[in-house]
């Protein structure tokens, strides 16, 4: 690698988990994470990013260890009020997760992007690295399934992935702008490689690669480009990517996820479980329970970046 | 009395006790509170309405009966969590206040009134008395100070009621439309009494007897209109109506309350403090420490309209 900063592509609970590895080995101002916003939503008048809020969690030392969404040490009264005086309790809100989804929705409504409202949660939370939100409009991750068209939330959340999904689609998407920080990352003289954290292809990394002009900011940066593979061994660490998969009627291993970003990918991180490739790959055990796990995998991605 | 129910007028606080007295001595089905909603206003994006969640809380026994607001055994993360990406703080939200607040917005936004929203609360809150907002358009209490024009909110709660009032209007008052709920009431065949609660005139009762028709709506039901002095032996019990008087130019004592209800009000129900008025009037303690103190000046009032 000729360049020093490291942008990364990422969705929520797994990627975050890379990208903390990743600030542990980087100066701050050297890495940006571009953060899928596909799953974002409106629900009771609030805007929600789910994606962002979890990896700032994670990155300020708020994500909840256990739950691997939310705020650690939440409480719980907003929806327990809600639901006495009937209102839609599907979605489980914090009572401190919450103000960042007032504060969004009510800033967004003044005229603020979700750039800037973003990078000031980021600041007043003491995150240090750039993390910017792949898009400052809306694009909905939507999935035509067995029981019809559901938007992500609906069918993650309200619906637990039980509906087979028949395709996806990322609305809004072709007429979505890429932000201005992630189109400044990738195109920052500096760049010496950009990674792909092992989140859903289908439901995290595909929002961001559907942004008109994204897959060739991408090309164009002239870097490695490493995909973590989110399948260790075939097995989805958590969330419904080998159940999605299969209903897809792809075969539930590394070699599926490399085809899936075949002429955008350099170099596959596999995991030690998986089978080799016949493209260029690196080993290492992907799972990330703690710290440790967390920076060695990010050093093997880094590390498979720079051969 | 030849009907047998009863509409009181009412702010927050103050107003809430007599209403919570008149609950105990009345059957639900005979009882509507027209509620001021001159202090709404919109918080953060949230639709907030300080009255007639007083009210709820009270009725519903949800209220906190220390601080004379909010909920007991309200908690505080969402206003930390708040505070700490840089909200705005000065109103404080509790967790399982906010509940109401969303869902109103949300249902408002979807195009329910304020009189849907709030009967749905009520009912799901099991408070069986009606209890209607004034009107369902928006309206807002507007005071010119030395210090400027402030709203309700920010006078009374961002700056403690320090400025001085010079005047106050009633933003928007002019095109409401008194509420369907508020006007069924006032022309039922069976009202018996429209009692006024001792809440401050200027800021709590000022904004609904604004609204076109109302005044003639109480004087056309024809029956005993009874003032509770919400100024006992010329001290407010609690809030700024002794100071507002005092920036109004008005003599602080009970005469000035018949007065800014003459042409209006039959009678005046006084505290033991005060002196007796040359118009009709009755005597009770008026302070309403707690439950038999409500009751007590509830029976006073309906004593008074009955003569």
């Amino acid at each position: 690698m000729t360049g020093s900063s490291i942008v990364v592509l990422t969705g929520g609970i797994g990627g975050a988990k890379l990208v903390v590895g990743l600030s542990h080995l980087l100066p701050a101002d050297q890495l940006t994470a571009i953060v899928n916003t596909g799953d974002d939503f409106t629900h009771l008048g609030l805007r929600i990013s789910p994606d962002m809020d979890t990896l700032l969690y994670t990155l300020a030392g708020l994500a909840d260890p256990e739950k691997g969404w939310g705020r650690v040490n939440e409480t719980w009264n907003f929806m327990a009020a809600l639901r006495a005086v009937g209102g839609a309790d599907w979605f489980a809100l914090g009572d401190a997760d919450l103000a960042l989804h007032v504060e969004r929705t009510h800033r967004l409504a003044a005229g603020e992007t979700l750039s800037t409202v973003s990078g000031r949660f980021a600041e007043r939370l003491g995150v240090r690295i750039r993390m910017t939100p792949m898009t400052d409009q809306p694009v909905t991750t939507r999935l035509s399934t067995d029981e019809g068209e559901l938007d992500f939330q609906a069918y993650f959340v309200r619906r637990r992935c039980q509906p087979k999904v028949r395709a996806i689609d990322y609305i809004g998407a072709a007429d979505a702008q890429v932000s201005p920080g992630a189109r400044e990352a990738l195109q920052a003289p500096g760049l010496a490689a950009i990674l792909i954290a092992p989140s859903n292809p289908w439901l995290s990394i595909a929002p961001i690669l559907a942004l008109p002009g994204m897959r060739q900011a991408i090309r164009n940066a002239g870097v490695p480009v490493v995909v973590v593979n989110p399948l260790p061994g075939g097995r989805a660490v958590k969330g419904p990517t080998a159940k999605i998969m299969a209903e897809l009627g792809l075969k539930r291993s590394a070699a599926s996820i490399a085809t899936f970003y075949d002429g955008l990918a350099s170099a596959i991180l596999l995991d030690d479980a998986d089978a080799p490739l016949d493209r260029p790959h690196g080993f290492t055990n992907t799972i990330m329970h703690d710290l440790p796990d967390r920076i060695r995998v990010a050093r093997a991605a880094l590390e498979l970046a720079a051969r």
